[in-house]
C-alpha cells in the first residue's frame, strides 16, 4: 500500500495528496468564509450610491490594503484583476503602448509564462523588438546579460521572480540599475504570480513599476489578481467603461474575490513559520528523490523551495503524472497552461531530450506534509519498477 | 413607521428592501454552495492534466452547457469573461479589428451602457466613424433609424437588448435585416446583461452573431460573464497567454464563479412563473406610484417589468436615494458605473431638467414583494413631505 487512506465508518477512503500548488490551490477557510459573506450580506454594487454600496466598498479597500500592506506599497498603487494573465497583458500592452513614441525595444526571458510570451509576440506584430534573454541551465538568467541588453530605446524590461515551471529565482535586483545606466524611458514590471507571499518581494525596495499578482497561488480563488502600479506611472487600460480601478480596469469589481484574496493574505500573513516549513519538506523531498535510482533533480538548492522539478529517467512524463493521480497523486508536467504541449521553458535549459521529455513539477504549499513526500517517493519508485519494465516488454 | 422591521429575541430589526437588482443582486443559495464546493473540493485546475483538473474541467463544461441551452446555443458558442464589461469590450473591440479592413462604420446607440460606450469612443479615436442612435422619449430606438443608418461599409452593429436605467426593450428584431438588406460585412452584437433571463432572447432565432451576458445581474457572483459568439465568426482576442476558452479568453479559468453562474441559472430557470411574479410587482408598483401626487413615471408600460425608473419632481436623484438607504431601502439613481455623474441616458431622453435631475430608478428581483413595494411608495410619501418642505424653508 503506497497510498495515504483513512478509515470511517469502516470503509476505506484515499486522501488525495494534492502536489500541484503552482498550478492553483485549494481555497482556504477564511476566504471562503468571506466570499460567501460578501456573496449573501455585503452584496452590494461598491459603485452603487447608497449604504448597500458603501458596505460593499468598505470590504473592497480593506481587501485592498491588506495586498498593499503585504507589498509595502499604498493602496493607491493596487488595481485588482481577473488574474495572473489579465495583469501581465495589461502591464505589458499598456506600457508598450503608452511609451511607443520614446522606443520600440522591450527586453524579457525565454521563459516567461504563456501569458507573457504571447503577449510580447502580440507587440512583436505590431512592429516592437523583443529580446528573450536565455537561460543558464539551472533556469536563470545572467545578470550580465540583462545588462547588456537594455539600451537607451528600451521602453520595457518584462522578467518573471520565480520560473513557474522550475522554479528558478530570477536577479530581478540587477534590473533597475541596469535601466538606469542605460538612461532609457524603460518601465519594470515583474510577473511575481510564483513569488508573491513566498518570498520576500518589495516593489519599491527593488525599483519595480509593475508587479503582477495572483489570488489562486495562494488559496484564494481562481478569478482573481492584482497588479501594482507604482505611483505617479502611467499606462494604458486594455478596457474601457466605467469609472472602477481609477478607469485602468473598469467594469463591477468582483467583491466576493477581492475580499477572499484579502482574507487569503491575511491568512497566509499570519503563519509566520510557513516559508521554512515549506524549506523543510523541500530539502526532505530532495534527500528522497537524490536517493532514489533513476530520478535526477531539474531544479538546483537555489529556487524557490516551493518548487521542484525532476525527471524520473526514460518514462514520459505524462505516463508518470497519470500513474501517480490513480494513486490520488498530483502533480504536473510543465506548466498547466501548456495542458499538454512540450514546455517551452524546459526545452530552453538544454537538457538531454530523455531528462526533458520525463520532467515532473511537484509544488508544495503548507498544507504538505512529510509524510506526503514518503508516499511520492515510494510511488516514483513503484512507477519505475512496472513503467520501465512495461516498456521493456 | 414606514419601513419593515422584524422582531427576535425582543430586539427590533430593520429588513433592508434592495430595489436595486439591475445594478447587483444578492448572490442565490444554490450558487454560493456550488462555489463554496469548487473552492474547497472540486479546486483543480481545469488546464491540469491529472483527475483533480479533468474533475474541475468537468463541472465548468456542467456550467457551460447550462448557459448554452439558456441562450439555445451550443456549448462552443460560450466564452466565460470576468463580466459584462469585459464582454462588451472582446465582442466589439474582437470585430471592430478583425473586420478593420472590411469597412469604417459602426451603428450603435446613444444610450449604451458606459463598457459600450467608451469603447466605441475608443474606436472612434482608432480612426472608426460610430453612429450613435438617439432613442424617442421612451428610450427605444426607432426601426427606421437601424435600417437607414447600417451602409454596405458597417462592420459592426452593437445594440443592447434592454436599457439599464429606463428599462426600455430596444427593437433588435430589426438589426439582421438591415445588415443583410445593406449587403455589409457587419457582425450584429447585443449587450443582453439587463435582458439575460427576465425576456426570451435567443441569438440563432434573432440573427445574432455575438451577445454579452453577465452573472451578477441573476444572482451569480460578481466577476463573470460570458459571450455568446455564433460558430463560424471570428473575433480578434485582447488578452494572451494560455490555451483556455479557445485562445479568445486565456488566463486560468474562474470555477468558483462559472459554476454558480451555472447553478444561478438553472435555480432562475426552474422559477418558471418568476416573470409573471415580477410583471405583477412592477403593475402594482406603477399603480400605486401614479397614485403618489409628485411622482412622474418614466418608464412606459412597455418597459421591462424588472425595470421602473421615475421622478420625484423637484427633489434631486441622490437626496431621495440617501433618503431611502437611511430607512433600509436601496434603488438607485442612473447606473450604478456612472457613480453620481449626470446619466447620459436620462440626459439624452429630452425630459425637462426637473424631471431629469430627479430621475430614481427601482429594478426588482423575484425576491421582491408586494409590501415592499408599499413601504418604499409611503417613504416616497414621505420624503415628498420632508424633503420638499425643507426646501422651501
Amino acid at each position: 500500500m503506497t497510498f495515504k487512506i483513512f478509515k470511517f465508518k469502516g470503509c476505506v477512503f484515499l486522501k488525495e495528496i494534492y502536489l500541484d500548488n503552482s498550478a492553483t490551490t485549494r481555497v482556504c477557510a477564511s476566504a471562503v468564509e468571506k466570499a460567501v459573506k460578501i456573496m449573501t450580506e455585503i452584496y452590494g454594487n461598491p459603485s452603487s450610491l447608497h449604504s448597500k454600496g458603501l458596505e460593499a466598498e468598505h470590504e473592497m479597500q480593506k481587501a485592498r490594503k491588506i495586498i498593499a500592506s503585504e507589498l509595502g506599497a499604498e493602496d493607491g498603487e493596487i488595481y485588482f484583476t481577473s488574474g495572473g494573465t489579465e495583469g501581465n497583458n495589461l502591464a505589458i500592452f499598456g506600457t508598450a503602448h503608452a511609451l511607443k513614441r520614446r522606443g520600440n525595444r522591450i527586453v524579457t526571458t525565454a521563459i516567461e509564462h504563456s501569458s507573457v510570451m504571447e503577449t510580447m509576440h502580440q507587440l512583436e506584430k505590431e512592429g516592437f523588438e523583443v529580446i528573450y534573454l536565455k537561460p543558464d541551465r539551472s533556469g536563470k538568467i545572467r545578470p550580465e546579460d540583462i545588462k547588456s541588453s537594455v539600451t537607451s530605446d528600451t521602453v520595457l524590461v518584462s522578467i518573471m521572480a520565480v520560473n513557474n515551471e522550475i522554479g528558478s529565482i530570477q536577479p530581478i535586483e540587477y534590473v533597475r540599475r541596469a535601466i538606469s545606466a542605460s538612461a532609457s524611458p524603460a518601465l519594470f514590471h515583474v510577473d511575481a504570480v510564483q513569488a508573491f507571499m513566498k518570498m520576500p518581494i518589495i516593489p519599491r525596495r527593488l525599483g519595480i513599476d509593475l508587479m503582477t499578482v495572483s489570488g489562486h497561488k495562494i488559496h484564494a480563488p481562481k478569478g482573481i489578481g492584482a497588479i501594482y502600479v507604482r505611483k505617479g506611472v502611467r499606462i494604458l487600460p486594455m478596457q474601457f467603461g466605467g469609472l472602477q480601478e481609477g478607469k485602468l480596469r473598469p467594469g463591477t469589481e468582483p467583491c466576493p474575490s477581492i475580499c477572499a484574496m484579502g482574507a487569503a493574505v491575511e491568512e497566509l500573513h499570519g503563519k509566520q513559520s510557513r516559508k521554512e516549513y515549506v524549506s523543510e519538506l523541500n530539502r526532505y523531498c530532495r534527500k528522497k528523490l537524490a536517493q532514489t535510482d533513476g530520478i535526477v533533480i531539474n531544479s538546483d538548492e537555489e529556487c524557490l523551495p516551493y518548487i521542484i522539478n525532476f525527471s524520473v529517467v526514460g518514462i514520459r512524463s505524462e505516463t508518470v503524472l497519470h500513474f501517480l493521480a490513480e494513486k490520488g497523486i498530483y502533480v504536473s508536467s510543465g506548466s498547466a497552461c501548456a495542458k499538454g504541449r512540450k514546455s517551452h521553458v524546459i526545452s530552453v535549459l538544454g537538457l538531454p531530450e530523455d531528462i526533458a521529455d520525463s520532467a515532473i513539477r511537484v509544488s508544495f504549499s503548507e498544507e504538505n506534509t512529510l509524510e506526503d513526500i514518503d508516499i511520492l517517493v515510494k510511488s516514483l519508485e513503484e512507477a519505475l519498477l512496472t513503467l520501465a519494465r512495461r516498456k521493456r516488454m
